[in-house]
This record gives structure tokens, sequence and C-alpha cells, in this order.
């Protein structure tokens, strides 16, 4: 057990597993923001990570698929989901730190190219959608659901739908750019969500 | 004049500018619909509809920029913008057309590999921009604009950001799917927006 760990490499011994896993997607992340997804091959991968191509096609279905692991490897998007009781405040304060992630050089790119490569690319797909798009939607679920049972979100709302409303929204200006992204534009989701955008029908005083 | 547009075809001779481009997008809408947007190419659009891939070139920057258009000329979007006063309503009758067209089989998969594509493509983004996006953007905020007017919207909304969390959050669910993109969802939008999701803080009483 210890000697797998040793940093030194055992001549034409095989390294375990994880080992192996790691290697990859340190190489993959690499090339992924060298290069953007293009440049992610098997072949350049395998050269990088010292593996065989025979290895990868084993462990990924796709390039795209390891891409994206390769991603979240390298970025390790810890987006939290603060609590501090006051639930406008705190969404605000989430889709401040997504949409950094979304603007910022080079991450934000290399997301927005990994959703359109998964539009063509079924076993990308699958992997975006269990490894990100779900997830991630149960974190959002599971916050607004705690401020639903506190009574500051109307019992009969589906928080579901919310999640398109608020991260879904700074998706549409990523992926079809034609108005700024930016945190003023979260702020505005979350008011005109929290308050509505209806006038109330005056009293007749 | 009378004998360009007569539709027996000179032997050697030019048709006219107008005429190609017609032949040209409807060849690239049928291959659109037939092979998707990886069966578009210039060597093959230019065999359907006779011309010469140099004629393509000169008009189309790249095989995405012309699918994009032979796609409009295909499907004829004409997404009205329903204007009866009662902008609720409005609202949900045009969302229930856009999201039958997004989930119509050919329509909904093809619109969702032109976004994919645009995200590695700067020529069919800025196509998609110019001819899609910004256009569809604009009738959107005339009719919000309509309804604001009337005091129906409140005065200090950015109707921009409205145009994400309804139609906006169409797209999250066609391109990030998890979730089901229906005619419930599109009311559950229009609600949530509308009256907002956020409760009164009760009054004592």
């Amino acid at each position: 057990m210890k000697e797998s760990q040793s940093p030194v490499r055992r001549g034409r011994g095989r390294r375990p597993e994880a080992e192996v896993r790691r290697a990859v997607l340190a190489a993959t992340g690499e090339i992924l923001f060298e290069s953007g997804l293009g440049g992610v091959t098997f072949e350049k991968v395998a050269a990088r990570s010292c593996t065989s191509k025979m290895t990868l096609y084993k462990y990924w279905p796709s390039p795209g698929a390891l891409a994206l692991e390769g991603y979240f490897a390298a970025t390790e998007q810890t987006l939290a989901f603060p609590d501090t009781g006051d639930i406008e405040r705190d969404l605000k304060s989430q889709l401040h730190a997504f949409v950094r992630l979304l603007t910022d050089d080079p991450d934000g790119p290399v997301i927005a190219e990994l959703v359109g490569a998964a539009q063509s690319d079924p076993d990308l797909a699958t992997a975006l959608a269990e490894k990100y798009e779900r997830p991630r939607r149960r974190l959002a679920v599971e916050r607004l659901s705690r401020a639903q049972q506190r009574g500051q979100i109307r019992a009969d709302v589906d928080l579901g739908v919310v999640v398109d409303q608020l991260w879904g929204a700074c998706y549409h200006r990523l992926l079809l750019p034609s108005e700024t992204l930016d945190l003023a534009f979260t702020d505005a989701l979350v008011s005109n969500l929290i308050r509505g955008i209806g006038c109330e029908i005056p009293d007749e005083k």
C-alpha cells in the first residue's frame, strides 16, 4: 500500500488505477485550458499522462466526457449555497459567485464549449446531466426548500422552476449572448422573482 | 427580366443571385432536417443546389452560418407576440408556441444543435446573435414595454432581464435537460414572475 503511493515511478510496473485517473484528469484539465475542448483528444491526453489510449477508452466513453471530468477536477468548483437565514441575500451572493465563474477566463468559455458540444455528443450530454446539472440543481432546490419551510417563499411555488429563472437565466446570457452577464443582472433576477414584476391592482379610494 | 424568371433553366447561363440563394437555402434546410447540423457541408449543399462551393464561400462565412439561415428559411418562424391587453395571458400563449417549437421534432433538436455549435464557431455565433437572438429579444421587449406603459408591469423593472427569466429559462431546460420542458412549466414561469415567489410579511393583527 505504502509503496504504491510513492512518487517514485516503478519501471514497467502498473500504476494503481486511482493514480492513473488522477494523472489523466490533470493532463486533460491542462490541455482543456490551453487549447479548449477541440484540443482534448485521447491521443494527446494519453501522451501527456503516460497512459495508453486503450486505458482511456476503458474509463471514458468519449473525449467530451473526459474533458468534462477534467474540467471539474481542475476547477474544484465549490460553489457553496450559503444559509444566513436571509434567502434574498443568500441567492444574490450565490449568483455572484456563479457569474464570476461563468465570466472568468478561461473557465467561462470552457463551460460554454462543454454545454455546446453536449448538444451533438450524447455521451457528453449524459455526463453533463449526471455530474453537473442534476447535482447543482439539487443543491439549489435544497436551499430554496428551507426558505419555503420558513415561510419566506410561497408554499405553492415549484422550486425547480425557480432554478431555471435564476441560474438558467445566467446560462441564457452565456450561451446566447447579446446582453451583459454581470452582478447587477443577477441582483435584478432575484429582485424580480422575489417581489414579482406585476403591479398591484390599485385600491379605488 | 422576364426571361430570367422563367422556370426553364438556361444552358450555361447564370441564374440570378436571388434564385441561387433560394435554391441554396432550400437545399440546406433539407439536408439539415435529414442529417442534422453535421450533414451540412458546402460540398453537399453545392451538389444538391447545383451551385459551386465558390459561390457558397462568397455568401456564407461557414457551413454553420449557412445552416442557420437555411433553418429560418425552412421553418419561417412567425412566432407572434399577441397583444390582447392581458399581459399574463399573452405571455403564456406566446411561450406555449415557443415551447412547442423547441420540443417539436426535428425543429427542437436542430435549434439546440445550432446554439451548441455556436459555442465553438464564431461566425455562427455572430449570425445567431444578429439574425435570431437580438430580433427576438427586441420583439419581446416591445410587447413587455407596452404592458409597462399601461401600468401592468412595475416601472422600475428592467425588461431585458424578464426575457432571460421567461424565454431564457426555456432554453436552459432545452440545452441542459434534466427537467421537463412543457406548457405547465411555461405557465409557472409567468406566474412566478408576475406575482413573485416571496411571501408578504404578514401583518401583526
